[in-house]
């Protein structure tokens, strides 16, 4: 047994926390850039929370509301000048994954200087402006780890930069401004989540702690997704979706994602996926195609899914994958690659992306997956 | 749903990690202090391969090997007046519970004048110096909380001092370390860690983290316990051990202990008891006596205990005290209080203590617990 384990983060969980962002903010200056997409944050009332908070406490609030899904590494820069000229003390990041990288891509352009590109090959970092973040959706985790998502627009890669210095200082996760999440929204936002935690269970790097929270975050979404999607008002559910989605995000920023992951940055960066929905007809055939190697794992989830325990371990593992498949089916997810228009002839390009610039996730998935391995998934997924 | 949780330190857990400490303490200076007792440190080789990595990373090691069980104000504030001498940069605590509370209270006195109680009763601190902590028993779990617990010798009160000042930057947990513990220690320090989890499970500031910490402490406890007093050179019952031993610390700097803790400490004071042996006799008298308000708790623990699925709630709550009977008696651990040498006559002293000086605990408890109750407790261990 051998792990690491790190999340210098303070989390603040529950329902009105939102409240309280200018009491955390006031601790890093007197400016605040509060970095947010064009709808969610107001729909959810989060950006007008956080101002009045943010006042109140005698913090300045700077608002810059131009995120877009998938950010680009130029549209992390435009925002980094921004809070330059306006001189953030402090960067919050308001909304679901885009949003909340966003944020933590601006922080940290802030103290780095020259192309963000040479940061992922391991340039030397500086510390970044101390980061915020405020979730509105409960998929993506990011601010539960170090992890910023950014697509480099010269080549199309969409990866995860990881930096010790985009850690959020804090983190405010209220509940209560999920209840207006659209069905959608919450479907496939659930699902990434889901994923995040199936992942990290399967990942070579799983450890003790990893391991804990994402059979929580499985059990929290078997018990409440369909519920949370059903009746998106009711703030238990929504409070328990938070905290999977939470515990699935400090999950892969240890252990990791795995090729399911790198399948799907493709499919967003090429075909514009929304990320939770682009997993959704990959991971069945990606789970089918590596059960050889993870038999037992599947199996061991079970008693989450509530599946028969006199069943072998394989007819176990295979229940665990229909649960997967049902789930992806009554929230109305995609089943089929073709729904974002992928064309068979688009597989090897697809399958060469993950390979040339994703092994880093395929090393953590069992199996030992190459280049035909990924095609034959995709091909099962169209 | 509603929580906090933080924890900025990090945790480097392995066989052999020990060899990496200089790696971890040259981030910090060129000068650390190891704070150690007498023996443990010598005995499990921990000094030795401390004092090798530091100097093969140029930092110089200063040895304070004067730590005694149940750390009193003075002694710490010998120990900060030598660290400052020797102008320490990082304080490295190395052993049990008392060396890991003094390393912690030696790097929070160098930063912080005057008297010590007066940091109890509230008053602001500065900052402390970078502090590195390495347990040689599986029991305190100090290296994963802010929790310093030390002895006014002008009250005699025995109390965890917390402050965010006092985290550990880093904590090496090497369970190599601990295959020398000697058996009477395995079982009394496992038996702390025990109680650590099921003490923040029980507590009315349980939350979602140390839930998930305290269960899965339990279960490793009840897996390897008796297997690593049995057979202590078994690395992985050892690493179980340390990890639950971890687990149930990161719990209680969160969730804090109960009334069984708060109970022990004058024993220890008073009577001189080592603090998990101090334990074992309270703990089923304590159990019973508080039932009524953590019968759902205490039966959602029967799994854990393998005990039959049939029972009713109450059956199965009375098993789990049973079992935390019956482990007491395979370990030889004390039974009854008179083991200490305490009398029916003393019996209001310790109560008056625990109502006059130990209030945080007892609020944390579920059954609202007055004078009474407490004696009746004590009785009760008798």
């Amino acid at each position: 047994m051998e792990f690491q384990y790190f999340l210098p983060t303070k989390l603040v969980f529950g329902k009105a926390t939102i409240n309280q962002i200018g009491i955390y903010a006031k601790q890093y200056g007197t400016k605040a850039l509060v970095v947010t997409g064009k709808s969610s944050s107001k729909r959810s009332g989060a950006l007008e929370k956080i101002v009045w908070s943010l006042e109140k406490e005698g913090v300045k609030p700077e608002i810059y509301d131009k995120v877009l899904p998938n950010p680009t590494f130029e549209e992390i820069e435009n925002g980094a000048r921004f809070a330059m000229e306006v001189s953030a003390d402090v960067i919050i990041g308001v909304g679901g994954g885009s949003a909340m990288d966003t944020a933590k891509g601006i922080a940290f352009k802030m103290k780095n200087e020259g192309d963000l590109a040479e940061y992922f090959e391991g340039k030397k970092a500086q510390n970044a402006v101390p980061i915020i973040l405020v979730p509105t959706t409960s998929g993506t985790g990011s601010e539960g780890n170090n992890i910023a998502v950014m697509t480099n627009p010269k080549t199309n890669v969409k990866k995860g930069f990881r930096n010790p210095s985009i850690y959020p200082k804090v983190s405010i996760i209220d509940p209560e401004l999920m209840t207006t999440m659209p069905k959608r929204i919450t479907a496939f936002t659930g699902m990434d989540a889901f994923f995040h935690a199936l992942e990290s269970y399967i990942s070579l790097r799983c450890q003790p702690f990893t391991e804990m929270y994402s059979l929580k975050a499985m059990s929290l979404i078997a018990e409440n997704l369909e519920d949370a999607y059903n009746n998106g008002d009711d703030i238990e559910k929504r409070s328990c979706m938070a905290l999977a989605s939470n515990l699935a995000g400090i999950s892969i920023g240890l252990s990791g994602v795995s090729a399911l992951h790198a399948m799907e940055h493709p499919l967003s960066s090429f075909f514009g996926a929304n990320h939770g929905e682009g997993l959704c007809p990959i991971a069945v055939p990606f789970l089918k195609y590596i059960k050889p190697h993870i038999v037992k794992k599947l199996a061991s989830l079970s008693t989450i899914f509530k599946i028969n325990e006199n069943l072998s371990e394989d007819e176990k593992a295979e229940r665990v994958i229909e649960w997967i498949s049902n789930i992806i089916y009554k929230l109305n997810l995609p089943q089929r690659l073709e729904y974002f228009g992928v064309n068979k002839e688009d597989l090897r390009i697809l399958t060469k992306h993950v390979v040339e610039f994703l092994t880093h996730n395929l090393s953590t998935t069992p199996g030992n997956l190459n280049y035909e391995d990924i095609y034959k998934i995709y091909e099962s997924a169209m």
